[in-house]
């Protein structure tokens, strides 16, 4: 799902950056001709994510570099199962490795992370979904970590999705001014979602016509009566403070779509 | 510390990869001269780190707003701090603010953590120092925030540092082989760092000259009979699992660096 | 609304493209200390856009250059009208005219010929959208122009809206499979649209709960039907051949948002 | 004639532009495995132009994509004609399609207006040119089209070759003054071409040994008077209002390049 | 003459190089608020050329920093001279020295190098002109060296010059040919030139209308017979060990233009 | 030891100089089918360096380009040897050769350069090596090219290496507190290197536990005694004026790494 001319920007950078001048170890003592083969394997549970960016890092090194995937991004390896194995020029493995691992367990954990909170709502008509509050630079591969680990994405950017907050309201004069003057300017492809704190401002949102509505910070008494008073006229999102504690209390009450910074 | 045409071009990426398009909520419900003011405020006590970044994502959406630091970096701040004030154009702020806190957060949060193990060895003559496992695309940003939490850094990048690791030593025939060769070739700047799992590696290590003896894995026992050994004829560094309940009685004996990944 | 740290990105692009070193006549017979002023004056009626960008190629040759609009994006001028005065670095000034101009003809066009649709379909409730066949590398400027001139845009690119074509349709097994699918993996934010291009299909989508429905190559009285038959339970967009001719029939019924290639 | 590291770069960048992060209808509803065959079909008239361009936005979506030219740039296809054929992976294609598509319609149209401009000066000794009115970004390829289309290039850039204008001659004072300059200090690789607007003018710059005159917004009869006094000293450049009407006409005397903007 | 858009680029690059990372041994001694002054010393005899470089060098590391040039670029300086003065930021001023001096040595070397080539033909209606043998990635500024140092340029790069080379002649069938075919499809802005080694070759390239004849590698005596036969049909370029013993004999006659590479 | 995803990278640089549009003389005249074969012939004797740069050269235009290296780099040749044999597309060679050239002429040269003065102090247990008098853009293949020719290398940049001279010591307040500063918050991977310029600089410099001290243009009788007097517990390096009439005398005492600008 990750394009190849997005992902060797990335690994191309990230190889810059860790050897911008060549690993003067490796060049020194090891021969330019030798030949390694080794193993990746999980050192603890979790959801694998990221196969294809660790497999552009060696191949930038070495085009001819053989780097086979013993499962597949997505899968729940066990300690010691074998994720993958790499075999070719043994320079630019050594060279490879770090960086290869940098991209595979940050990813690998937020697919995992992810997971766990997913498997927290099995069962109810929930999503768990990510936010903006991504690592500077590497926003889709971390949207992407959250896919794999059964999350879905909310919008990538400030481009393409709309979420109006108490600055935008009190600027507009009110919701329902803010909702329309929106929906007048931005594609019809996305849909308006309003952020609200009281069951006040649920319900000026829900009358406006917002498609999605985000309660932030309620409690879990307040998120039931939001819920009952919205009654499926736009989906819903709990936000702050989604910790487990109350992610599946947060969530009993159908439709809830919750963020987790 | 942190040049600003290095800033200047991770801060505009993030915002690229934030706004590729505009912020299309804001743009259409903020007036083009609606002027603001703002205030960071820490929510949890911590060492600030990445005022400078912030300052700059503020300043490259709009030239003219004024962010005016209420501490500095390394600051230990408490709940309810005022970290710094922003007051400018409206829209600009709006758009910078989730990339620069992006930033802050992130940075503060390492030399928080880097604070904590620093605290740990208070009175040793020792240093917490950190490794490559960093985010890609961000090894700088990342390294400095451990130096202000009091941390030192390790090499940089493979291409500042010499770490002869048993592949190396494998290749080479022996330790005292890879030091020999590795001096003749690499900057005499640099210094020798060799990673050892057993004794008999160290004393191999410091009689080949070794300038920096990495004991990687090893119980707290043999590490103090390896630092017996090493005897200050080389830096000692502790490497591997080195959690809150090892580094004391690791470092317990002088001389030793450690990274904590 | 065209933030400068974009603005800028492409201008130098363009800059260096039309003197990637200097311009030997300019830089041959102009004196350097030399200043000028000069004005922009409008030849034909039509919108005007693109005056930020104009401003920053002038500003990004010589940042003392003085640029002073006489009027603003949106307006519509006539033969003769002063648009903007420039005033500075002679040779700066001479060095940025063409690609000045190359960008504000190029979006003013845009901005103009947007602008002669969306007043055919004045009174009418409907709107004028853009498509993804822009030129590539001015994507977001040609968008940019398009909101100038009065339209709406469509959705900036593949990986920010949903539509479901014939291709996508047969691999998904049916119109009902793809919608579902899809629904649960894109974010909730977006809204999933479906081109058609028969009353059956148009069934199909609305009944399948498709949130937009793109009527594509239809006659003017097939599209009637379809109107009739979506009935208000989702947006329709009519695509395909909407010149001029066709345009104002093919709205005349509500609620239709129309493509223009 | 289309170096490959120069495409690659563009297209690069309008993909990154079209799906910053992935195509989210095909990659949720198309299998990773799918392969796909499609063809290109004209759909009017017109000279072909930009067929490597479009072959590179395939492969590097896919490297084991397969893009057949039925025909070569340069070729006058009708309603109908096969261009090209592709076969490889449906998603690649998918995705691959919409900017393949830009980049060939609007080369196209540039080699086949500028088509029509040269088969109405057929048989006379006259070329059509282009000029610098060209799309930021895009100057090296379009000007490409044009001579695909049968056209010659002007100066690519201000950097490579020498057009005196109006302020050019005030500055300098004078035309002779402005080509002596000139001369001096310029590549004697590059010819000096003076703007004209007047007879008396012509005759300045074609004794003061200018290589090229331009003939600017003349009538056809002073472009008559013109060509007659530069008496072969000199090529001889129309330009301004060289529309269908005037073109013929204009350069029905020999040795007239034609810009046509 | 150097565009500053163009200039930062390159200097900021040069900075990145000199310091990925900060330089370690000044932000560790000097305090961060410290103000020093330094003065630019001529160490040698020579002409100056690169100070907007310089300039931009210590700018960029900090905008409040004063640079005063005390001579301008083409300046005949003397041992002791102070060329430039410099007051500003401490740490910036240490950090951009080398990177500056980097700059300002190689160009101006480049001009006193050109400069003592041009006073060798002082007199003669010759130009000392330059070649395509630059350093990757500083051909404009040292392109722009040689035009300090009192040279002129040859083309700037392979696509804004036409030099026609034995191979080409071959491929073509003949110099006449090859002449023909070229005229016919670059920008007639642009002149022709043909490298010859023989008499028999200068006859036929100034039959064939040649635009400019380089006689290359030819002893002196050929050389006056080439000039004779040539005849100011076409301009003379004598390349080849064109060095100080040869250069003031080889253009003893008139019209001919030499490239020392 | 140039690891390919950095040569590219300048490699494509080079050629966007060096035909920003094309090669107008080579794409008019030569067959786009047209094959070749060349050979790299040394003119002159000399250590070769940076046969991989040029082998990428002719790779970027040509993928199917086949470049046999007849010599390794580092090897020594004469006059007559053959360098490299290269074969494919002719278009492809004409436009590649000067700008492999360009890397490769200016690499070898420095690997010669290199080579004389190492071989001037063959015998002796002394170093010669590099500084950061470097081209911009160019520092790591020159700092390659001097390891080629039996140099090694200097710190790569700010970043990796301390050097602290005058100012900075000043401003520390003496030499032994600069060092101590410097030694608690840098890497303790790397060496801390003091310049002096007097034997009291020196002695305090030993004392305070530099690891290199740098004799900076002192004479040989001193030089004398500030080996004596470090006797073995530093590095000691030469430097200043360090030309071939005193590089041996300077180094006939034993230890002396010289720096050679």
């Amino acid at each position: 799902m990750l394009d190849r001319f997005y992902i060797d920007n990335i690994v191309i950078t990230a190889l810059k950056e860790d050897m911008p001048l060549g690993d003067i170890t490796t060049d020194n003592l090891i021969d330019e001709s030798s030949i390694s083969r080794a193993r990746f394997i999980a050192k603890e549970e979790g959801i694998i994510a990221g196969l294809d960016v660790c497999e552009r890092v060696f191949e930038i090194l070495d085009e001819n570099i053989e780097f086979i995937k013993k499962v597949k991004d997505g899968s729940n390896v066990k300690y010691g199962d074998v994720i993958a194995e790499v075999e070719g020029n043994t320079r630019a493995m050594l060279k490879a490795e770090r960086t290869a691992l940098n991209f595979l367990q940050r990813l690998s954990g937020i697919a995992t992370k992810t997971n766990e909170f997913c498997r927290m709502v099995e069962g109810l008509p929930v999503k768990i979904v990510d936010t903006r509050k991504t690592t500077p630079g590497l926003r889709m591969l971390e949207k992407y970590a959250v896919r794999v680990g059964g999350g879905t994405n909310h919008r990538f950017s400030l481009s393409d999705g709309v979420l109006i907050k108490d600055n935008h309201i009190k600027a507009a004069g009110g919701i329902r001014n803010a909702i329309e003057k929106v929906r007048n300017n931005i594609p019809h492809t996305i849909k308006i979602e309003v952020e609200t704190e009281t069951l006040e401002q649920v319900k000026e949102a829900v009358e406006a016509g917002a498609d999605i509505i985000m309660l932030d910070n309620m409690s879990i008494e307040t998120m039931r009566e939001a819920v009952k008073l919205i009654n499926h006229r736009a989906l819903v999102e709990a936000s702050g403070n989604m910790d487990k504690d109350r992610l599946r209390s947060a969530t009993y009450h159908q439709d809830v779509m919750t963020t987790c910074g």
